[in-house]
């Protein structure tokens, strides 16, 4: 789903530029950005990234808080005027085609493996699905070679996410998760061996389980609100994960797992599930 | 595996003359059994069935408690003498060609599903293994509409499994477990829900789902001793579930779970599984 998107701190949580200066560090491609300790270097970063972008607290800031989005030349001022005093970062908007993230997992002993790339979709800066097709995507190559550098340059033990977005043929790695991942619930009943499981082995030093898909397969959460789990549970090959949190607008309550045979099956059933779930 | 057995207990636990008595009144066939309550009721019993046989009590009477094995004439008094005091039942040895069972579950709304039958194997009394192949059972329909009739009987809801020995073309009910069962734990991985999952919907009044097998798939339990787990972990499509219980002989410790595309590969992993499982 093509998007105007900066980084939102949705996958990682605190120090973005951390994260970005660790990734161009690798040579990996990032979304442009420019740390900001005074207002010559936002002058630079400015010049170099232009307008609309988001300034932002190297520390401490996610969500939304802690940021700026700068439109035009006197938003400019304004945003330094209130955030100055602190190490900042300046981020461009980047106009991409799709978002990805990769799953990878490393075992206690070097050994690494990684699930299907998965497209994902994001609401209100929240995560609302994922999908992986029965074709393998031709990014997962690319998607794999960025995420073993950074798995062994961390010399990390278990499962990790990157998030990235797709511009033309490219991948730019916007966030990364040190954990399992939302977008990789979906390994719970469409891999052969889930994040879960696998991160456990990993950590364990077990032999890692096979990543493959079972077939065709979708994740999507149920943020907010309770959905109709009679209607839901009626749609072949949807399985219900719910967190028992109280509902509350934003929070993630649980998430449908959909697995199919085939693509087709796959993209009407999802179209079902969506109609289900936005239901008064 | 074709055996020697007469009923052991190990599905159901107690009371296993009420559940005959039950098959026999809708109509389902059962290994030879006569209730016992006098002499004279034991001498006709011994007619019918013949020797070898097991005199067990009615109540209270398990996993070979309370029960006397009559191998020739000699036997039969002795065990009279023991336990004539109490409610009997005469049960005949039965030579079968193979054990199978069929899981089926039903919910509040009377609607009934079933899982493929799973052939099964007893170590001492013990399941041992469950495995599925990749075609149906020929035996399927039958053991449905044994079941059905039970489920339907009973106004069950819920998993319920029934266990069979199977002569010629024919099935014996031998037990019946009204719960989530063991031979069922392949369902974990191997089907599209698990019979966990099916029972919970179909306690909740949710649509079921459904009971199709990914591929061919197996359980194997982990009795008395802890395996090698890596061993087993590096075994492509192995899944370890373990209870967390302190090894004891003969306690069930844990399962396997094993999936794979064809029966071929199954039967090969199974073997290599077995001979990690029989190390020492």
């Amino acid at each position: 789903m093509p998007g105007l998107s900066a980084d939102d701190g949705a996958l990682g949580g605190a120090r973005p530029s951390a994260r970005k200066t660790f990734f161009r560090r690798l040579g990996i491609p990032t979304p442009p950005f420019h740390t900001v300790d005074s207002h010559a270097e936002l002058e630079t970063a400015l010049k170099q990234i232009g307008l609309p972008a988001v300034l932002k607290t190297r520390r401490m800031g996610y969500d939304g808080k802690g940021q700026a989005v700068l439109n035009d030349p006197a938003d400019v001022e304004a945003a330094w005027e209130r955030m100055g005093t602190v190490p900042l970062i300046l981020e461009g908007f980047m106009q991409f085609e799709r978002e990805v993230s990769v799953i990878g997992v490393r075992s206690t002993n070097g050994t690494i493996t990684f699930y299907p790339l998965t497209e994902n979709a994001h609401t209100n800066g929240i995560l609302s699905s994922s999908i992986i097709g029965t074709t393998p995507d031709p990014l997962q190559t690319v998607a794999e070679t960025t995420a073993r550098r950074v798995l062994t340059a961390l010399d990390y033990v278990g499962v990790l996410a990157i998030e990235f977005f797709q511009v033309g043929g490219k991948l730019f790695a916007n966030e990364m998760a040190p954990r399992v991942h939302n977008s990789g619930h979906w390994t719970i009943e469409g891999a052969e061996t889930s994040q879960f499981a696998n991160h456990l082995r990993a950590i364990l030093g077990l032999p890692l389980g096979s990543t493959a898909p079972r077939g065709a397969a979708a994740m999507l959460n149920l943020i907010g609100s309770v959905p109709d789990v009679a209607r839901v549970l009626a749609v072949p090959g949807a399985a219900l994960h719910w967190y028992n949190k109280a509902p509350r607008p934003g929070r993630k309550l649980g998430h449908i797992t959909l697995c199919t045979r085939d693509d087709q099956t796959l993209s009407d059933r999802l179209e079902h599930l969506r109609a289900i779930l936005s239901a008064p």
